[in-house]
């Protein structure tokens, strides 16, 4: 019975409590905080995009297509579709040689609401350029044609470029990904059941290479700069992840998922984080993400001030009036808070 | 401790998972079915409109406008802010000689995505007609107009108005609402919190017009005649509470709210229901709702197959391939199933 994590309260009551599990985790497997069954599999989703871009960089493949910092960071977003974000990854298709038809992602609207209500108001519709995943999409795109294989069903498991992907995910995590683990992502891709504390290992290594063979350590502190120094790409407007980055630049790595799980590297401390809200509410997952980090890094000034607003938000209505708040409890109550 | 009463599953795993509390009561307020915490006050938000509607036609003031069935409906109404609802709320603003500048709920874009895409496409932007609560304000705003009071701030707790449609909510529930119990709803009206038992007795009582006063009976007997009659105005496009009121027609009132309350009456077995989901989440309140109506109305036909859709619907991602399902579980699980 994993404990509640964070309160929502609505007036002087809770209104709606979240439970979940969450651990900080050297790349040794140290634990440093525990909450929850830390052992529990996890389907990590969208948190690990930045583990499944890394043979993109590391085999060679994005330099000999001349892809950019801009575009290895969308590789590794789950972005909100505004226009930045179509128009790099179809750049990125184009280094490769191919279109938006190749995008097995499928299609939705931009999750940026006003993106999606000026692409309305411009008489277009969506297209698989538009999903969070295109950046995903069009890395596994590039890392195929550069390795001289057919994209056509890079989606599949079974694809020689998803088996590349996924042993990647598998040597980072120390696991064993198959048949047994796995299910299939929003954007159809495989999905695999992870043990919360291998995934926060897992970005223990990602964030400080220890652990792993030196071409892929060194391809993971390229993911990391790249993505520091161009947040935005890895979501967009008023995005978690882009938030947190942009106050803290390298200190921080964050990527959100699905079903309320997030995974972040403290690269300077040596620490990975995973956490899972057991509900799946994103919200909870933020607030719990954002009270750890708060936790390890204490930040100082405007950083202090974002982290403060991500890990304790108010909930405000539809006339602005502050009716509530989201906020950090039990083992991941803030200092100095009731 | 509530009991896990939804599953989500990917694959062959269980990704998240939502406790919560439910029960099943008549007016007399023995109870036929309950799990979890059924005590423990909730607020009920939206989930209550219905009730809080019931002044608006007790006191005459609907008829002394002129109201149709439609308009009355939409005073009761989660809407998807489609163009019927947003034309049907101006109509009941200018009965009462007023317009949409009187209505204090606030702006949003249609919950509707069609909606909000042709409002975007045609240049227009989201204005408080669109809010999904507009036509329970501006039932708010006539019966305060037909009762010769300035509707001026009639979301604030003292205000005439809403003293006497708080009072219609204290009457039918049997609870004390003030400042003790009392919050800020999303629309800025007042939400008090009502123990869950309190809640489903209180839609046991609507349903049946047994515990209620004459004139309070026959009003709530007005109202599940008018939303039965046009349940595309109390949400509209793929809302729950249409899709099952549609299906069911006179067997069911339901209603959703917030933070995952639903309630719902039974009117010919003489029942009310409310569920809570604990962490919020409205797909959880939706599936708890739909197995407890299948589950005491047992319907056959195309009303069973709805309610097999609603109480274990199945997960699609962006291609459409199903990766997953909802189901009721513990206490809710549906017979037969696993």
């Amino acid at each position: 019975m994993n404990p509640v994590l964070v309160e929502v309260t609505r007036g002087a009551r809770a209104e709606s409590t979240h439970r979940g599990a969450a651990v900080v985790v050297d790349a040794g497997g140290v634990v440093a905080f525990a909450a929850g069954n830390i052992e529990v599999p996890v389907y990590p989703r969208s948190a690990v995009k930045a583990i499944l871009a890394l043979p993109l960089v590391e085999s060679g493949a994005a330099d000999r297509l001349g892809l950019t910092d801009a575009e290895i960071a969308l590789a590794c977003a789950s972005h909100g579709g505004e226009p930045v974000h179509v128009a790099t990854a179809e750049s990125m298709l184009r280094k490769a040689g191919r279109d938006a038809t190749c995008l097995e992602c499928g299609v939705h609207w931009p999750l940026n609401e006003t993106a999606a209500r000026v692409l309305a108001a411009s008489g277009q519709t969506a297209t698989a350029l538009h999903n969070n995943c295109s950046g995903k999409h069009a890395g596994f795109i590039c890392l195929a044609c550069a390795r001289g294989e057919d994209p056509a069903g890079y989606v599949r498991p079974e694809h020689p470029t998803m088996r590349v992907v996924t042993a990647a995910l598998a040597e980072v995590t120390g696991t064993v990904l198959d048949d047994t683990n796995r299910a299939v992502d929003g954007c159809s891709i495989p999905t695999y059941a992870i043990p919360l504390k291998a995934l926060a290992r897992g970005f223990a290594r990602f964030g400080t290479g220890q652990g792993l063979a030196r071409t892929l350590a060194d391809a993971a502190r390229r993911i990391r700069a790249v993505v520091t120094a161009n947040p935005f790409m890895v979501g967009g407007t008023g995005r978690f992840d882009t938030e947190l980055m942009t106050a803290l630049g390298a200190r921080v790595f964050s990527k959100g998922g699905a079903e309320g799980v997030f995974c972040a590297a403290l690269p300077q401390l040596g620490f990975g984080i995973a956490v899972k809200a057991d509900d799946g509410a994103g919200r909870a997952a933020q607030v719990m993400t954002a009270a750890l980090v708060e936790r390890f890094l204490r930040p100082s000034g405007e950083a202090c001030a974002l982290l403060t607003r991500l890990a304790q938000p108010v909930l405000r209505n539809w006339n602005g009036i502050a009716v509530g708040e989201l906020r950090p409890c039990g083992p991941l109550q803030r200092p100095g808070t009731r």
